[in-house]
């Protein structure tokens, strides 16, 4: 793979200063590039690791002054961050799956596969499934009956999705994530001491819990246009309906959603989220690594929560959240101030009582 | 698949009126269903749906006028949460795999398989195993050398079982579950840096660790009847005995078992729940989403804990937690509320000392 | 699997007593240890046990009388926890793999497998790939193309290691875990409505985002020796450079690495930690179980954290820590007492107000 400096600029929409035609083979920090690497120094940091290094060409901050660098070439780019993702999309080889179907693999004869597919070994693919044109699908995948799938997909190695899925163009699936297991849904003949526990708040729980019964999960999933979802996440069935992913949404590794979830359009749920059944997300949401959202509860379009941040009830739209359990974050932040002033609080109510109380007895 | 209102309301034990004999070939919800769908409509504010659908027959609330609403036929479920379950068992298809074994999976000859098992592409099944009649096992599983499994068994593609595991009847597992993993259990030659910190509750802690000898696990799992685990869930093997796991208990996706945990019968752990290490966890006890169990703790019988509890220390049976560190439920609601009250407080506190003292130098 | 009594304490460096030539061929509790196992007898409170088992010979606390326990042979270890390392090690059978390559394994014509290799059914090993000698390689593992394994690996089921990974020796990893996977990087046009609210933190956030354009991972991951990855955790590749791990690093199950993230020498993250993308953490780091580490930040050598340790912001050099946020451990604890003394500080306030202010109109 090569590319000149002015072919990496023109992808990029970025200027391109000085010899434009050196050829690229990579990109690199600035201090371990070679003469052919791309030193990627999009912030004046970095001018000294470019002096340790040998790259004769990088992207630079605004304003650099790449002939003092000691450069023969440089791009520079306006907004750095959105520069690496033209220049990463240009430089990445992607999974190597041979062309074709892999002798190994069992297609079940219903199943239709669009042309120009490449899957790789010990694939499985169900009865009935539809995968779009230009699908690239790695090692010991397997899709369950009745699944569709769209255009362009790329789906790597040991990814399990269920029946009846339905998934749009330009899914990229991470290893080992799960699309379409069952839901986590029991129910005890009569009422449960959970749902005792609930409705009060703890204060009163009696019931002893009978056994559990299996609600199964009938529903299927439905995923939109342009989704990713992150290596060894979990996303389950609805129960009647389907869980629903909405398109350009994007899921980390470990990320898990119960049953009759809707996550909306445009939204990013960081490594380790975790959102209970039947709970709705809305649109252009971001929640930090490790949230956590309650089930049955609605979190609004344009929400972002914090690492960690526990949602308990429903979130107004626009909110900025952190904390266990979830406040805005000013609010949030502010109380953690007054919680380690209150040392020096209760020395004061102290010297208050001695001051004003004549029996200081309760000390 | 078609049954007839009539043999599901018998299947729910439930009244049916109007048409019994009409045939239903799935569940809807009311606003969506088709005209052979059995809309499920437990409570009255389903009621506008079913007009905007176009089911015949429904499942309705205690007391509802299926005739007013415009169906042809009704069944009445008195606990409509717990008819779901007898519903949904019927309707569901299960996963499709082929009686028999297939051609592709690997069996050791010293294996024994019961009658009527369905064995999907790709498995592999070691020395000594032994599953009994009934079982279903999708592609891609793997079953270690000597793994005991009961009848009737639901194994979905991709889980992982280890040597030496033994389960019991009905077992469900869901996609990427890995049972029987190694438990992670390190020692230094000398007391480590941990040992110190924990038992100073981080006060005095000047070791520097050693490197990290393992400790191996030639323990194993056991696991009940009737117990079902998550997508990706993770149960790792004991060090000398087993990690337990009772009858009738159900975990859900990306749950973590360390080594020598028990997990006593008809307990829930919701999904991303994490067990350390030789914990005890009672019966009948349900943990919620992301609740976190620190290691040789016990947790008592019919203990429940709201999302994200982190239980730090033992709890007694019966209690009904939440919160990091974990409190009983109604303490830590009631301490949430007072952090709110601080600023107040606070404000408060500087006014009597602007009374009361006569320099108040210390604002 | 058969050793003498003399055999094992020779192993363990320990001292033997009374018949050292009874043949031992398993480990057990001592309630309930066969006559061929060694009990596990190393405090005073397995005392009872033993004569509840049929033990002959067992591994003894400091200063036990093993005649006066009933039995004919015993060791002795000064620290039991690490007697425990050998003795497992000893009696560990390990997973059965067949030695060679498996028929149905996939193995690039280009790709070098060291001497001595054993790699079960279905594995599928890249291009240019090079595992070292010794390694054992399980049933559904897939190596990406041009990764290198270090001697003696030990790579249990379905295990995914992506393109271009570099692993050191002595390498173990649990079933299902995922190396390689791509980072969750995203971007927008202009500055999003996540960088505004980390900048203000919370206050001032008006931007609503555009949808997210990926930054692709064409970086790597590099791992030491003498590293253990668990069951089902997830490591992504670096953007630009690799995501590394240092030597004699341990990750139990379901730890998830963002992009970029440096993990350093002899550190151990247990269940379920998470670590946001281009953080760094440093040598001898001990993580409990869930603990969270926010993306670009520090963690100093020596750091030890309690479980469910939220680190939002840089730690220093040795610092024991608990929390959400992290605090110093000792620093939670008080604070948690305060939290606790509150109700008593705010009825002492009433009091006060009542006392000193003639209108206590603001109860």
């Amino acid at each position: 793979m090569s590319f000149t400096v002015s072919e990496i600029a023109s992808a990029l929409k970025a200027e391109v200063f000085g010899a434009g035609d050196i050829a690229i083979t990579g990109a690199s920090e600035p201090a371990s590039a070679g003469p052919d690497d791309l030193a990627l120094a999009m912030d004046p940091k970095y001018a000294e690791g470019l002096s340790q290094g040998s790259a004769r060409a990088a992207i630079l901050w605004d304003g650099a002054d790449w002939q003092a660098l000691g450069l023969e070439a440089a791009i520079v780019a306006p907004r750095p961050r959105y520069a690496m993702s033209g220049l990463t999309a240009l430089m990445d080889p992607g999974p190597e799956i041979a062309p074709g179907v892999h002798a190994s693999a069992v297609i079940d004869p219903s199943a239709v596969i669009g042309g120009g597919a490449a899957i790789g070994p010990f694939v499985v693919v169900g009865a009935g499934v539809s995968v779009g044109s230009g699908a690239r699908i790695a090692s010991h995948v397997s899709i369950g009956e009745d699944s569709t799938i769209g255009e362009d997909a790329l789906i790597h190695a040991g990814v399990r999705i269920g029946a009846r899925v339905s998934i749009g163009d330009r899914f990229i699936c991470q290893p080992g994530a799960v699309i379409g297991a069952d839901g986590f849904s029991f129910v005890t003949p009569e009422k449960s001491r959970v749902e005792e526990a609930r409705a009060s708040l703890g204060v009163d729980t009696q019931t002893v819990n009978a056994s559990w019964t299996r609600i199964h999960s009938i529903g299927t999933v439905k995923i939109g246009d342009d989704v990713e979802i992150g290596a060894n996440a979990t996303i389950d069935r609805g129960t009647i309906r389907a869980t629903t992913i909405g398109s350009r949404t994007k899921l980390d590794n470990l990320v898990h959603l119960g049953h009759n979830v809707t996550v909306g359009e445009d939204t990013l749920l960081c490594g380790q989220v975790g959102i209970a059944g039947s709970t709705k997300i809305g649109n252009r949401v971001v929640l930090g690594g490790q949230v956590g959202v309650s089930d049955n509860i609605f979190v609004g379009d344009d929400v972002v929560a914090g690492g960690a941040t526990k949602i308990m009830s429903k979130v107004p739209a626009g909110r900025v959240m952190l904390g266990y359990p979830a406040m805005k974050m000013e609010q949030y932040i502010e109380a953690g101030k007054n919680w380690r002033r209150l040392p020096r609080l209760m020395d004061d109510v102290k010297a208050l009582k001695k001051a004003v109380l004549s029996d200081d007895k309760d000390d």
